[in-house]
């Protein structure tokens, strides 16, 4: 392709409204125009790039046994009303009317959509297991949409749903997705971990969500520095400290604590290190009332507590009920004399002589003791890993790292089914509910991540797999017949042999040439100028590492194609 | 690709709900399923063909020199009320607010979005000419939705762009452009024309309609039977006969034609045929009233008649109007006396002796001639064509045959760039407004079209280009091992050798194999039953002729390429 009869309006100054590198640098690079807050347009490079990444996605989909799909973007409201979604998703559904005034929503998933196709062709076990998948462009009405393509309002999506007869297939089917999905982003040579996602109430390891690895992501991951342990903050579990309490009981005492409430507070007034500290919090469950108990340095993981509680419905309570069952105001209320249940994290196992709220305003106990002090009813695994905790799969140390979440993998159950009755007939010609898993990629995303994984100051490096083209060719000087020649000539042998070649043939001075090659970032440049052309040289520069190689003009494009065969 | 692990739901019934076949056979043929009116799900089969629809218009665009965007679907409404077609679109936009009470609309074509990409990034003449274009999901709110995807409500059409210096650059771009469709249409497989349609004010021969034919299409195509002259029916000339009137003029007489006002009315009663009739029809148009004088078994082509007037605005004149001007009730206009710009139709250069409306009730004049009995100001083309009229190019005569229209070319001109600003700057410096031209494929009108001209009683019979697969092999008996050995050992030996195979694995009688074989229309069938298979035989079935081969095993996979490869 002829840079000359391509649009890619590169920016040379940093766009305004862009937040991180990815948006910035898909601006700069003319991949991407907005349109409208998280509306976009793909432009020729950004479209080349999408449809590498579809591609990759395609095929792998397509080995793991899903068959591609296209459902509608225009969704009637019947079926969002069958499954609740109607009323519960909010404003962040686009809802719209017909002429007929019949109420319509633009698909932002299709969970519905594809059990509503279960349910009418599938009938039978012999027609499963059954993995639909599509690509298809999505629309949610974000609160605050940014970061470009990352969190857009309109956004092409991978989404893929699995239908099997009973629990033990929907595993499979959702091992072969975790498979799938690990070889698309090797494929796409991203740099990721899969990490456990939190699974709700449906419980076991069936969610997963795809992190590429980037300092500029959004999410935190959660990794062991020993172990192929990973997860995400919200489902990171800690390992049980195995310390024995050394230390010997010292006797229990109050003290005044005017007016100080927080960790902080408390902590710095009595000279205390905050570890000697437990917080304890009330919190409200459909259950009853429960009094957690953390250490003064530690946070909560309320997707954990729920999970430990068996709680549906979890939030702290209110003021007033804090001040009803601890007899204090706010910032007092401590684990002695509760009559509530107590759930206490595992770090405080081997606690001696810690600080807690009296239950009584402007005061603290110190030297309190669990069994001695106050009633524990059960120890468990309920606060947010911290970097150096202990592994809880062996005995190596937990690290936190950031990433963007680019696919994400979960197993349903049988809520849609449920929902809209997609039944089938087993065996024994009883009727079951399917059981359903589904998975989806950002394919926007991905190129997205790919970018923020892989820059650096003068703009984007494309791992090879989905760079808009392997070789940018850049004669340095239009006027020179000969240096043009000798372009002219590269391109068409290297486009012979099949490899993805741009030739900047525009009439621009070399800085902008230079400079454009580093903004869109393709792997490898042929830099062909007068100089090294009178030695019969031509240069080969790689994008990643700088290593520039001179070569025999001749020798050029079996040069490339042997790098361009390595990457692949 | 193994049938059992494909959702292929073909249908032994009738679809209650389809009225043509396309549509029929689509559902029938598991290939689509209605989510709602005018809305569908495209299942694998589905998708199969449409992709290759896809990738064969990609190829072609990419060829002529054209770069593929997506341009978003949710367009906000501030565009189009620039274009000012955000007021003229009526019902048929899909309209919708944002959570923050901003209107958008669905993209029912991107005129406007495409337009302003251009007034962005289009600055100097040495960026032109460029042509956009995108495979993109459209919405139009119809009225009636039918005939599946043929006229669905949600649909994927190809839709580009071209942006040029000036009106010659334009016709270039439109040029590359009918040539890029010929070269689709023909890859797909298909028996089509190019025929001339109209362009409205701007004249000239830049507007042309791609048409599959079939005996359902819903459009009449005009065309020669000498010459290639072909154009829609609302473009198409006709050739001014060159008979001169032989007849001898006859005396004017009044005749009494109580309440007889059709043309079937007014020639019954007095015994002549329509021919001899002269329809005396008064339209209102921005420049006044005209009275339009066609034969009585002629039909008024307004299109042409709109151009021949140089009129924007055209429609027919009220009862009152007619009966102010010609001081008679409807029903009885002639163009005697009449005080009005006068247009007649070329067919009456030649007729002598013709029965005309008196201008009074309940009479006619018969024995009127042209010259004698009243004025004529102007002849001209202005009725439509009509079988074994002559053709407009060529001593020829016309006929008319029925199609489908899947593709337009148009040239835009600067109706856009215009609207919203849209200039370069030529080579003295000067701004200029952009000259466009559009051009769109119905994708999935396409595919169905492909199926309305490919079919027989029994099913699908797809053209080898947009098949879902090339191969169809039907193991009879799944029980029997050797059959299966054979079935699967043909199938690994031809998906190697890069066919596109189906296997039928599926334990189904006999009868239902080959039953969904048919409906499917994959164009060859291999199929393996015992009998054959005993003296080393299997069949091979064409699904257009009907042809059946016995050949041996061994051979079949290389009779079977042969046959795939004649068809690329």
């Amino acid at each position: 392709m002829r840079y000359s009869q391509l649009l890619v309006p590169t920016l040379r100054e940093e766009p305004a409204d862009a937040e991180v590198i990815s948006h910035k640098l898909m601006l700069r690079a003319g991949m991407i125009r907005k349109l409208a807050a998280g509306i976009y347009t793909m432009l020729p490079l950004g479209v080349r790039v999408m449809q590498k990444v579809e591609r990759i996605i395609r095929e792998e989909m397509n080995r793991a046994g899903a068959q591609e799909v296209v459902m509608p973007c225009l969704l009637p409201a019947d079926l969002w009303m069958e499954s609740g979604r109607w009323d519960q998703y909010g404003k962040e559904l686009f809802r719209l009317k017909d002429r007929h005034d019949r109420d319509y929503c633009l698909g932002p998933t299709h969970e519905e959509v594809v059990t509503d196709l279960a349910r009418r062709e599938i009938r039978s076990y012999r027609q499963l297991p059954i993995n639909l998948y599509q690509i298809q462009t999505k629309f949610r009405d974000e609160v605050r949409p940014r970061f470009g393509v990352m969190r857009g309002r309109e956004f092409v999506m991978k989404d893929a749903y699995s239908f099997d007869a009973d629990e033990a297939g929907a595993e499979q089917s959702y091992e072969r997705m975790y498979d799938a999905y690990m070889r698309i982003f090797q494929r796409c040579g991203l740099k990721f971990r899969a990490v456990e996602a939190d699974t709700g109430l449906i419980g076991g390891r069936f969610s997963h969500e795809f992190m590429v690895l980037a300092d500029t992501g959004e999410e935190a991951i959660v990794s062991c520095d020993a172990c192929a342990y990973a997860a995400n903050l919200e489902r990171a579990e800690v390992g049980r400290s195995a310390e024995a309490a050394e230390e010997a009981m010292k006797k229990l005492k109050q003290v005044e604590t005017p007016e100080k409430r927080s960790v902080e507070e408390v902590t710095v007034f009595l000279g205390v290190p905050p570890q000697r500290l437990v917080k304890t919090i009330i919190f409200k469950t459909e259950k009853g009332l429960v009094a957690v108990l953390v250490r003064g340095d530690h946070g909560i993981n309320e997707a954990k507590l729920r999970r430990s509680l068996g709680a549906t419905q979890l939030a702290m309570a209110g003021d007033q009920v804090v001040a009803d069952v601890t007899h204090a105001p706010v910032g007092f209320a401590g684990p002695k004399g509760l009559d509530l249940r107590i759930i206490a994290d595992y770090a405080l196992e081997g606690m001696r002589n810690v600080v807690v709220g009296a239950n009584k305003a402007d005061a603290h106990l110190v030297n309190a003791n669990v069994g001695r002090d106050f009633r524990v009813d059960e120890f468990a695994d309920i606060r947010l890993a911290q970097e150096g905790d202990s592994c809880p799969r062996c005995p190596g140390h937990l690290q936190i790292s950031r990433g963007i979440e680019v696919g994400h993998i979960f197993k349903l159950g049988t809520k849609y089914s449920e929902a809209l009755g997609a039944t089938y007939l087993d065996l024994e010609g009883k009727e079951r509910p399917l059981v359903m898993g589904c998975y989806g990629i950002g394919v926007g995303r991905t190129a997205a991540a790919a970018i923020e994984q892989n820059h650096d100051d003068n703009g984007i490096i494309f791992p090879f797999a989905i760079a808009p083209f392997h070789v940018l060719i850049l004669p340095v000087n239009n006027k020179d017949a000969e240096v043009m020649g000798a372009a002219e000539g590269l391109y068409g042998t290297l486009s012979g042999k099949g490899a993805e070649v741009l030739l900047d043939d525009r009439d621009e001075r070399p800085g902008v040439k230079f400079k454009d090659a580093d903004i869109i970032g393709i792997p490898l440049r042929l830099t062909v100028g007068e100089k090294n052309l009178k030695h019969g040289k031509v240069e080969i520069k790689q994008r990643r590492s700088g290593e520039v190689t001179l070569v025999n003009l001749k020798e050029a494009p079996e040069r490339i194609m042997a790098m361009i065969s390595a990457e692949a």
